[in-house]
């Protein structure tokens, strides 16, 4: 079985996506087109980053996944390939694809634009074609030189303060309007956020409804959720929002 | 042909439902995972309840059907699967599997929740891993034990009063703002709702363009349509306005 | 490998389009289901018609293309099956099939509503089943009888006035708020629109961020861009505003 995935911020409505799949579908028939998201949120290269690290390597190795969420498209830009981790990776060089770039042992190219090109659609054009190739079993070589230093951007560190306590900040809200952070939590902690200190619980029900609490997201990162409602909205959250963790022993 | 169907609220840009998919391409390889929604409103399990529905029945047999609305999620609410008139269901014991679980012969097993399961994400963990059992041809009976009371949600059923006038609600509004009810329709029929007697058509267009009319929907349910228009928005009809219907014959 | 897309305006949340894929997945088994979009604005035929114009002849030969936006649905507009460039297409006959109808050789049938289909699915009842059918390899003639005039729509022309002045229009907005023109470009030329004379540049990033462009989009018609921005909120721009071009030599 291929796989190829597809995310990217062209929402479904277009027709752009139709494209994208007419290519691969008749350049690489029998594949597997699987949508991961066409709702990356326009432009937002971070939204798509951090979905990205959620699943890129729960695919079985030899999925090709397309990552396009891509402002600089017709630019100097470079479009890039990528082997990480048995996976393959097609996407603009502007730090969508570093999850998969910050693997130990990741090889990039840089995908030649054809003249063709349209200046405003790599995905049909660049990324389509490419994913086609390596799901094809095209070796990466085979499709670009060899790229050296490729933007990679990472999500903001937390900083250790004078006082021990862990500074952090909110770097994603999610459709349920939870507010995960940079954070990590050891033990027992006073987590404040919007200056408030929150209880720390094990599973959104652990509070009554309408409370807000801290607890230990899906991807190990301490998340803020208000039961049975918005924490970002009932909060006041939105990415880069401080929170400070503070271990109590 | 191996088919999973996904039903969530997760929306898609968050990456949640990528999780799920790479698990499931991963432990279930060759499997078609055919997406119905994953835009069901934010913990709204009714709303999940009547699109499947809709759909559970119509997949070939041997189809499994993943549904997941789960505000309980990480509490002691059971996990559930679900063999039903041939089909099979996973998803939390809230109620959304009710139309499989009121199915004659349906059977139950509770899924056992392992250690390592966040409790935030059952999807990813426990009814991922489930459904790829199930698909892969894995016996109910493998998965869990029996379990014998699982929480069933009905629509609300519509009552007869004195005077033979059947009182009726909304209980759906689709995404054209038709508003779908709890009645069934028996021959020429008054239909008021919102304080508005109904023209009765057999389809959106014997109207006006901008009048109401009640009609039967493609379940067989009274629907009340403003043609070219929202119903619910024109009616200011909601999810349990009531609705009455008084036979004329 | 047999394809089956979809593009409708029925969103995903009601279970429509499960009920859809369930008819689909049981009547044509093994058949590729491709999701194009589900999210055409409710009842817009020509969102839909334009959408369908990019993608229908990307896929390979023997794709079958349901293409369901369809405001009469139940009247009696007739059900139409297409054949053309080696595709076939399924929906009403409104006008939303037209990029595969006005292409040369094209046949169409039209299908028959058998008395049990609901009137107001079609999309379950008329074309789902069609489209097995095509998929299936049934030949198009089994389907229905010859139908020789569907309606066809076509996007407006632009006009070429007195003064060599080319009078277009925006045909689309896009999900970035790019307005997409009934406009063809030959060599340099100054555009204007909403009272305003546009850059005119290769790609979106060639002007300074929030500055209006003019540019050749991936189907190679006039477009106007907001770098970083929606171009139809700055400047005011939707289906049917205005767009002039004067060839500058």
């Amino acid at each position: 079985m291929r796989i190829v995935t597809l995310l990217t911020d062209f929402g479904t409505a277009d027709g752009y996506v139709g494209e994208m799949k007419g290519i691969l579908l008749s350049q690489a028939p029998g594949v597997s087109v699987v949508d991961v998201t066409h709702e990356i949120a326009a432009q937002d290269v971070d939204g798509g980053r951090l979905a990205l690290a959620r699943y890129w390597r729960r695919f079985p190795p030899g999925t090709v996944h397309v990552a396009i969420v891509d402002p600089g498209v017709g630019t100097s830009r470079p479009a890039l390939a990528v082997e990480s981790d048995g996976r393959f990776l097609v996407g603009p060089d502007n730090g969508v694809l570093s999850p998969a770039l910050l693997a130990p042992g990741a090889r990039v190219v840089e995908l030649p634009v054809p003249p063709h090109a349209s200046p405003t659609f790599h995905g049909r054009d660049v990324f389509a074609p490419a994913a086609a190739a390596l799901v094809g079993g095209a070796p990466i070589d085979a499709l670009g030189a060899p790229f050296d230093a490729p933007v990679v951007r990472r999500t903001p560190e937390a900083r250790r303060l004078a006082d021990g306590t862990i500074a952090g900040e909110v770097i994603a809200v999610d459709r349920f309007g939870n507010a995960i952070t940079n954070l990590l939590l050891r033990g027992p902690a006073v987590v404040v956020a919007a200056g408030r200190t929150l209880t720390l619980c094990r599973s959104y029900a652990d509070v009554e409804p309408g409370a807000p609490a801290a607890l230990v997201g899906s991807n190990g990162l301490l998340e803020i959720a208000v039961r049975d409602g918005s924490a970002a909205e009932r909060l006041g959250l939105r990415r880069g929002t401080p929170v400070t963790v503070r271990t109590t022993r």
